[in-house]
């Protein structure tokens, strides 16, 4: 996308659909397009969320086309009545729709076959292409997307469903592009928002050839360099140059997530891994059973919520629970190690504090907690003072424990 | 909130910020918003974001206020120079501000008091009200809220903050609804969405004064009854009926979560609960750790994600195993009784499954889990056939597991 007087493509992003309006599904969609559109150079400027009304729909078509070199709607585009989307941009547009006889036949091949014949015509409704559109395949799902002319630029329809609008904004986003470079990202862990920031802008200076945006996430930070008039390697150079200084923070440069990055360190150093989690109770075994494959590395672990399980699971002995507290140095390196010898794991962190909003008290108020690593070179634990509620001090924990587990595997 | 011509009253949502349109955040107001104006009879037709633009929000401000009864905006209210909502909505109503005496008077004795000069004065346009406002007192935060008459109805200026925006949303909420009745809720699980949508569809018939809404999330399916003219007592008389023929799907009818009502469920039998999961990988331990003061039930739970945690934590015979395969009836009742008997927990459930994307096979497809609860009245155990992708499977397990605990701690 390249606008005839050189200032940047702006956009538009339309939801569609009663669910978004009415409080019962939280779009997720308009952040997704957002960040890939920022990777072709088209900045996103105002998004709307409709209900299926479709002389609503129209008119705001009609304004934002008007405004914007590129528009996107998701949504509205299956077979039902509530699927006004198609029929809203041919009213705001002027124009008609045509049925696409290879679409039919697609829809008849695969869909249709399990379908009594009033229900097919009704889905055969998604093969109705509007005049003068390209068809964007449908990958996943049977609605196709369609890019349609505009004055302007063009309105785009996808399908709501994330799982089947991504793989087309993936092709549309990489049209758009054309020489436009990729983003490039650096992800850290164990370095605040405001230091990582602060890093990425001094060494960018004043340059406006790259657009920086830092994303935060408890603990999960984020520098992702956009070009604007910088090529490929021009942006690889400026990311590596803000990686090299961040150092050991940072934990992947190629898109890994935290827990990939953790899982592919122990797989490519042959560690096994395993967790005894108090006050995370059983976040940071989610988030490293959540990626597919986990298996090979992650042996599994005990959440040891009430004492008993601390002493009678983990062999954390009652006198130490006692003397120095479940939340203390003592306890987190016993976890550590005793998880560490019954599953026979080579690497075990273990988490326990104080997760509030209760139990805090002056010596170990709410968000202090405690974390230990056993390894083969022996045991370490250290103590962060974790800022937020509940919520926040249990997320930043087990950002906390996966970056320690890193920087173990790492080192 | 009574439009003049009986019509339901209409409301659009704005939320202002350069993250929401630049794919850095996602919006979470706009749901939260529109599902506490529909207890209030108030209708959500559109939402918009958009960002730091002060033009683009006077002009949207402007065409919103003429089409409908309330506006709600959230965002941009604080004090830095991105913070453009008070001036856009003085620039769309043609109105000024005034800086008020009280909240400058509020804003010194608290967050100025350790503020350089030149701060302050930025911090105090915090208090300016424009003309005509009514003032919703910050009760977190330090930005107040204003309630600006237009002549459709009115225009709330909310800050974006989700904790510092909800308790003055709750309180407009509040003030609109008037005599309107709260919605009645009824939470179930273990029921689809269209088996509970069905029963609810048919026990109110065509009723016009009740709008009914039914929620589903994996497994966790919500009616939710909103009055249209009826009264509480005709709201309530309506709910428990329909709480009366879903029956023991039924977990909370006053708002509880599936997680709390397990917790309470044990608390109230004197039970302990324990948990063993594998393709789970900890969720379960999480959903129920997420509730401040689970400690005195939970005791805890071992992530057996690897068959030699399965054999040497849990003591899950080896020939077992080997024989039967990890995702079989057999190994779910043996993980069940095993973290019962480590942990000496009354009631303890296992979850072992195929949550894919690999690891299926022709007789167990990725879906198949088993899952098992160990009670003082002995084990049982049952297979579900979970439909959706790797994370849908996981979170269904979840619901699965403790729906199965709170109805063997409800018999």
């Amino acid at each position: 996308m390249r606008p005839a007087a050189g200032r940047p493509a702006t956009a538009a992003v339309v939801t569609v659909g009663t669910e978004l309006v009415s409080g019962i599904a939280i779009d997720t969609n308009t952040a997704e397009i957002a960040l890939a559109l920022a990777g072709a150079v088209v900045e996103v400027r105002e998004a709307v969320s409709i209900g299926d009304d479709i002389d609503l729909l129209a008119d705001t078509l009609r304004r934002l086309v008007a405004s914007h070199d590129v528009v996107i709607v998701t949504g509205g585009l299956g077979p039902t009545h509530d699927d006004i989307t198609r029929e809203a941009a041919c009213e705001a547009l002027g124009l008609a729709c045509s049925r696409d006889a290879s679409i039919v036949e697609r829809l008849r091949a695969s869909v249709l076959r399990h379908t009594d014949s009033r229900a097919s015509e009704l889905l055969l409704a998604q093969a109705d292409i509007l005049n003068g559109a390209r068809v964007i395949p449908a990958v996943k799902g049977s609605a196709p997307g369609q890019v349609v002319p505009t004055p302007r630029g063009m309105l785009v329809l996808l399908p709501g469903p994330p799982r089947e609008m991504r793989p087309m904004l993936a092709s549309l986003v990489a049209d758009l592009a054309g020489e436009a470079p990729q983003p490039y990202v650096v992800r850290t862990s164990g370095m605040s928002e405001s230091d990582v920031q602060l890093v990425a802008s001094d060494l960018l200076g004043d340059r406006e050839d790259i657009r920086l945006t830092v994303l935060a996430k408890l603990g999960d930070v984020r520098v992702i360099l956009f070009g604007r008039g910088a090529t490929s390697d021009q942006l690889r150079v400026a990311g590596e140059a803000i990686a090299s200084r961040l150092g050991d923070a940072v934990y992947s440069t190629d898109g890994s997530t935290l827990p990939e990055t953790v899982l592919a360190l122990a797989r490519a150093r042959g560690a096994t891994l395993a967790l005894a989690e108090s006050c995370t109770g059983g976040l940071v075994a989610a988030s490293l059973t959540d990626i597919p494959g986990a298996s090979d590395v992650f042996l599994g672990g005990v959440v040891s919520y009430a004492d008993r399980v601390k002493c009678g699971v983990l062999d954390v002995p009652e006198g130490m629970l006692a003397h120095f507290g479940a939340v203390s140095e003592e306890v987190a390196r016993a976890m550590a190690e005793g998880v560490r010898h019954i599953t026979g794991a080579t690497h075990a962190c273990a988490i326990t504090g104080v997760a509030g909003p209760g139990g805090g008290t002056p010596g170990k108020p709410v968000g202090t907690v405690w974390f230990s690593l056993a390894a083969p070179e022996g045991t370490t634990a250290f103590m962060r003072s974790l800022p937020g509620d509940r919520d926040a001090v249990r997320e930043r924990s087990t950002v906390t424990a996966l970056d320690s587990l890193r920087r173990a595997l790492n080192a």
